[in-house]
């Protein structure tokens, strides 16, 4: 790792005091704290004692490279200046009041958003985070139409509250799952592993929407309330939709009076080079949720945009639904900050250019040496790295929904470099903030090729 | 309303400006937010521009008495200096970091929670609000048993996702009602308007315990999973159980090894004058959901305290539930300054005060000259008025699930005379901060005087 350099964390604190402090944190956390996703004897987790700009420190002060963005949030990196000192000001003028009455930091994030989202998806309907929008989304979708089923694709994640986690297609779902009324999931596009026998992009997206079709049709059309995808599939492995599946989508919604849901939890808030994922295929949502990036996660904060159709629907028929936080002015504040900060020093357009001329290049030139690189896929700063054991036959370095030694060792391979990466089943997903400089995505580079040299010795 | 006497608001802001800000807040409210649980085209609601301590300035810059610490969230009042210097703090140091990673924020505020929390409920699991706390207690108690069902009651409200809105026994549930299998409401103890013919608080107890008794043999004791129960139940209309119902519930819940779920987003952290309302039962549940007071509401959190034997069944098995922003720092930062300064300022001590030598008396002075006061209930700072048309047939004054021009006039005269209440159907509740001063109190005593004299007037 990184060797230590300096005394002092970024944050100001002397280094042995935080450390010192990261020891008595990492004690209570294993005695106190229950964690996500885990069984709880089996964690060792990383402490973090500070964080900076594209860089986390951790329990022992190595200075690592986040190319996670911790869970894909902190869109603007870590620490951005402005919108801690926005967080401060905001506590100090007025923390929280109940969503019922009007705020200015609520309604000024509201407009900023509305003011981005494709067309005229115009209302903001504030949540704490991104599983919370999906159920209000869906539940909007269900009253609106007054139908009862959600479809959703295998290979996404949507949240883990009942009505998100029914809806995710990824193995988060199984444990969870009751057999819940109301969610039909359908394989989406995916060329790198097409459920479809196809051979190009245009042949996947074709056939994706001629199956999305027959299943809309044999599940009845008016029995339908919304379809939900993810705008690019974020965890389940960044598979950037092809060519003319979103318009399909979006048509056969129409079609049917059917409502389109996009989450950008993850997708949105500039991760691909653009304000959001579903621009990038030129198609309106009815509904749009949102979270992560809208504030980089410095404040839970989430949301869903409506249009005007749907929020008509409830001009003199309450919603029926809420909650305590909605509209929190801290959080939305925070919001404010990030989104004038990603704007005034444009941070969606680095992205794109990041995605363009450096990360995505770079990636490609690791996939022509590296065996163990099956695909590089991405946009932005959004990138997945498909790992194989054959390139021929594509068989994953670790099972889906599983991990391997293989992939630990990669994973390991990349700490001891310097760098946090994102890792899903036999993926690595490069997920810099969208302000990342050349040099760092530079050295990002230079890690994942020593891991991926470790990858190609478990290459068959 | 209170005459203006400042130019100036608490934040140091100038009045007038902030009116005008205010002004612009409100129209892109009007044209950007959807606000929670209403018919958005019929809302006129009120800005606020300032708070600090017991008291929010409107949009006009009139001082209000907040009686409603909000949605009953604003525990230690607005804008405490030691939290929102917290809040800033953190915000220098470390916003946000992913939940894998220990934090020692998150550690602390886990360790003084685990202290508070009553018997061996010594894990905790963060969440950003109270309905994925109940989400995920619920979930964890059907892994644990694995069983399906879990069983609440009427009058009880649990959060607005689809676990929590079908749990909840409240008509807001109506409109979200799909149907869904695995949750059972029973009727729980409320003498006032008993569901058992009884006529003292002990025979309510009982014959409560023998309904309940016979409908867990009714749905099967291996069926079920949970009976979650609002330690005193909080918007529904603070109906403090009565002696050994809570403690009945829990030798039922040990008969048939069904876990016992206190839900105290509302009713923990002090509100009435205990940390936990269970610890008024001497009761020990096995899962404790909060949210709200933990932080003052100043950042959004909430969470679930879990016993050992709970948390023993997820050590070496996935829990499979998670969010970006469980245990996030910021919100925990928050908490770890409430705790303390309610513990240093000897917060808790002062609601229970309050209750039993101010505010319970004050109410039931009032209650013996006003006759549209059906009954008056609580503990701490934790009270219902109930409001009647007739104190002998016990009509309410708005019907259940509703709203009426008596309430309506009710609300107003609180309003006008310079007080924000926090009304439920017929009811209003009396629910200030926990270090609210006595003057405060008698002011409030004085606003309420004055409305429940309009609500005379609509007295049959
Ligand atoms: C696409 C998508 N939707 C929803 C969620 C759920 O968001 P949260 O974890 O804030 O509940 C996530 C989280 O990763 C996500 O990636
Ligand atoms: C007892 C109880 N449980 C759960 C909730 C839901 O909490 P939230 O609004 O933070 O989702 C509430 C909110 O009022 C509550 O009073």
């Amino acid at each position: 790792m990184t060797a230590l350099t300096e005394t002092t964390l970024p944050s100001g604190q002397d280094l042995d005091t935080a450390i010192a402090d990261g020891r008595r944190a990492y004690e209570l956390d294993r005695k106190h704290v229950f964690h996500s996703w885990s069984a709880q004897a089996q964690l060792k987790p990383m402490t973090i004692l500070a964080a900076q700009g594209s860089y986390v420190w951790d329990g022992d002060g190595n200075k690592l490279l986040d190319f996670s963005s911790q869970l894909v949030n902190t869109n603007i990196g870590h620490q951005h200046p402005k919108v801690v000192a926005a967080i401060a000001d905001q506590a100090a003028k007025l923390c929280t009041v109940a969503p019922q009455h009007v705020n200015d930091a609520r309604s000024e994030a509201a407009r900023l958003i509305a003011e981005r989202t494709p067309g005229d998806l115009n209302r903001i309907f504030f949540t704490n985070g991104g599983a919370d929008a999906v159920e209000h989304a869906v539940r909007m979708a269900r009253l609106h139409t007054g139908r009862p089923k959600v479809l959703s694709r295998y290979r996404a994640y949507h949240g883990g509250t009942e009505t998100a986690i029914n809806l995710t297609g990824d193995p988060r779902r199984w444990p969870n799952d009751r057999g819940s009324a109301g969610v039909v999931h359908f394989n989406g596009p995916f060329l790198y592993r097409s459920s479809f026998y196809a051979e190009t992009e245009e042949q996947e997206s074709q056939r994706a929407l001629e199956y999305l079709e027959k299943l809309v049709a044999m599940e009845g059309p008016d029995t339908i309330a919304a379809i939900i995808l993810e705008s690019i599939p974020g965890t389940a492995g960044i598979m950037v939709p092809p060519p003319g599946y979103m318009a399909g989508v979006r048509e056969i919604c129409d079609r049917y009076g059917i409502v389109f849901i996009a989450d950008e939890v993850m997708a949105g808030f500039g991760r691909s080079g653009k304000w959001f994922s579903i621009d990038h295929f030129d198609v309106q949502p009815d509904l749009l949720t949102f979270a992560k990036g809208v504030n980089s996660g410095y404040v839970p904060l989430g949301g869903v945009a409506i249009n005007e159709a749907i929020s008509a629907t409830f001009d003199n028929r309450a919603y029926p639904g809420g909650l305590t936080y909605s509209g929190h002015p801290l959080a939305t504040a925070a919001a404010v900050a990030t989104i004038n900060a990603m704007e005034d020093e444009g941070m969606v357009a680095n992205a794109a250019r990041i995605g363009a001329d450096v990360l995505g290049p770079g990636l490609r030139e690791l996939a022509a040496r590296h065996p163990s690189v099956g695909e590089v896929r991405g946009l932005g700063v959004f990138w997945a790295l498909e790992l194989v054991a054959d390139q021929t036959t594509r068989e994953p370095l670790a099972p889906y929904g599983g991990s391997s030694p293989a992939m630990a060792a990669v994973i390991a391979s990349c700490k001891e470099n310097g760098m946090l990466p994102f890792a899903n089943f036999n993926r690595i997903h490069a997920v810099p903030a969208l302000n990342v400089t050349d040099d760092e995505v530079a050295e990002g580079l230079r890690i994942l090729d020593a891991a991926l040299t470790v990858a190609d010795s478990h290459v068959n």
